[in-house]
């Protein structure tokens, strides 16, 4: 019977990637044995742990040949040979990759243990079920507090102090009002025609906010598409004719709604025809920029998860007021 | 030798719940055997899946009796009753569950598989870890939707048509483009004091933009920490008085950037002040919508993850606009 196989304790593995994430036990057999040997020896040096859900095939130097379930192995004839179980087709992850990718690995090969390797491919973990729930979990807070501007935190909202949340809060928030002055530079170089015509006035918050909502949705619809796979990088022309499309429907619908209520509520045909014009091209812009700003932002390589709805209301707000406001004043000579 | 442990065929189980994404087979073994007998009745009857990660130990009625891990069978001692290795603690689900609380439980018990009973305590199916990637899936992809008033999908945006994409887009887009006649109808109860100072005007949108960005994070914070038990439900409370402190000093300090602005740039003290007031009201009450919110729609049985920034940006901008106005007004005596 072998010795018993030791994880090795090394320095501890910077926090992110793969190794910060493992269990450091597993259930390790070689080649040569049979299932009935491989079994005695998880038998009686296997640790307690869900990481022995993973079979490991090892050669004589620890390097990992073939990962088999151990619900495969315990389904053997015991008197075959681990070799004959094997096929060399299994799924593993480096120790330093990012953790992201061993859930979306496992997720992909629907596996309940993965199994962990150094760079000369020797066996040194095995990330198991339950580190993935936590990881997924941490992962995914992390993107929907991106996504409202919040800087991801460290500890959760309840343990978290006030000054830290503030911290946590202020940057994006300041960034955001600050940006917040282009809008205010579009209204007031509009001042002249907001001062002849009060009634434009009103229609600011809601052809803003459409912009807004419209710009969010695509945005997101993209982001989660490339999370999970079902777009890929090199999609982003397929997705602009998409949201080109969808833009404009999008913006003739919203668009009538805005002319029926220029017209019924107040100002009349002018008027609902400006804003009817003018909420089918932002809503189409922010249509673009939504489907476009995650391509963009990986290209940058940045976090296509900042493309939150904040982000992209700020991007929107001020070219839609400008296409609002030129309309208004192309339309109205004044 | 026992004979074999056939799954029921019934009718399918309706979506969404935990029968619709179980896996019918399973490793179950009784009471009084011994642990080698049992590893010889999953190795004979036991069809390769991942659903033997978990051994179901089951009385006479099928009914399940406790749920060993396959690794910690695999390390015991052969000669042992199964009667030994059992604590009777142990995590099941019921077949007509959500299938959101599988993954929850999974998750926060680390399981790799987890056995699902009917209402009698009778075994009848389980839960892999692949079974649970898929579903903390799809409910994220959900969940990132919603918060951008996008209707949930049934295919992904790769495979779902444009018109299919519009029904899910529109009908959102819609109710807020109405809802936000709200603050066109404030903004038009003002006319006049805009038409006396049209400077006022271009503050709008940095006002109700900041006012739907720090509700969002509040909402974003509450909903992420209730999802993940790091909030339960009566603590709201709590949650008030933490966002009444975060929305004064968020607010403060929003409000400050906007007085330097508006005395720097344009206006002038006065108009600073104004800002400054209804800037840091604004944020105050954006803040505890969005805080609490999430516990107001879950009392009403609505999914909180709809609280997204783009319901919270309408109710937060109409509320804002009529603070920002009336400050103004008694202010300016306009």
């Amino acid at each position: 019977m072998p010795t018993e196989d030791n994880p090795k304790i090394g320095p501890p593995a910077p926090a992110g990637t793969v190794g910060s994430r493992m269990e450091p036990g597993y259930a390790a057999v070689r080649v040569g044995w049979t299932v009935a040997e491989s079994l005695e020896h998880i038998r009686k040096f296997g640790v307690p742990s869900e990481s022995l859900d993973v079979v490991c095939v090892l050669d004589e130097n620890r390097r990992l040949l073939d990962a088999l379930p151990l619900s495969e192995v315990v389904l053997a004839d015991p008197a075959k040979k681990i070799e004959d179980l094997m096929d060399r087709e299994y799924v593993s992850i480096g120790v330093a990759e990012d953790q992201e990718k061993a859930i979306r690995k496992m997720r992909q090969h629907r596996l309940s243990a993965l199994p962990v390797v150094d760079s000369s491919g020797v066996l040194v973990g095995v990330v198991t079920a339950g580190d993935a729930f936590r990881i997924a979990e941490e992962e995914t807070t992390e993107d929907f507090h991106k996504k409202a501007a919040i800087t991801p935190l460290e500890k959760g909202y309840n343990e978290s102090s006030v000054w830290t949340l503030y911290r946590k809060r202020i940057v994006w928030l300041s960034l955001l009002g600050v940006a917040g002055f282009l809008s205010a530079g579009v209204i007031a170089a509009f001042e002249e025609t907001i001062a002849a015509m009060v009634i434009l006035a009103s229609f600011i918050p809601v052809l803003i906010d459409s912009g807004g909502n419209t710009g969010a949705q695509s945005a997101t619809l993209v982001i989660r598409a490339l999370a999970v796979g079902d777009l890929n990088l090199k999609q982003w022309l397929k997705v602009i004719r998409r949201e080109l499309v969808m833009g404009v429907i999008l913006g003739l619908s919203l668009g009538a709604v805005l002319f029926l209520m220029g017209v019924l509520w107040r100002g009349g045909p002018h008027v609902g025809l400006v804003v009817f014009m003018a909420m089918t091209c932002i809503v189409l812009l922010a249509n673009l920029v939504g489907g476009l700003l995650p391509f963009i932002l990986i290209r940058l390589k940045l976090d296509p998860a900042v493309a939150g709805s904040p982000v992209i209301t700020t991007i929107v707000d001020a070219s839609g007021l400008l296409i609002f406001f030129l309309i208004a004043r192309w339309y109205f000579r004044i």
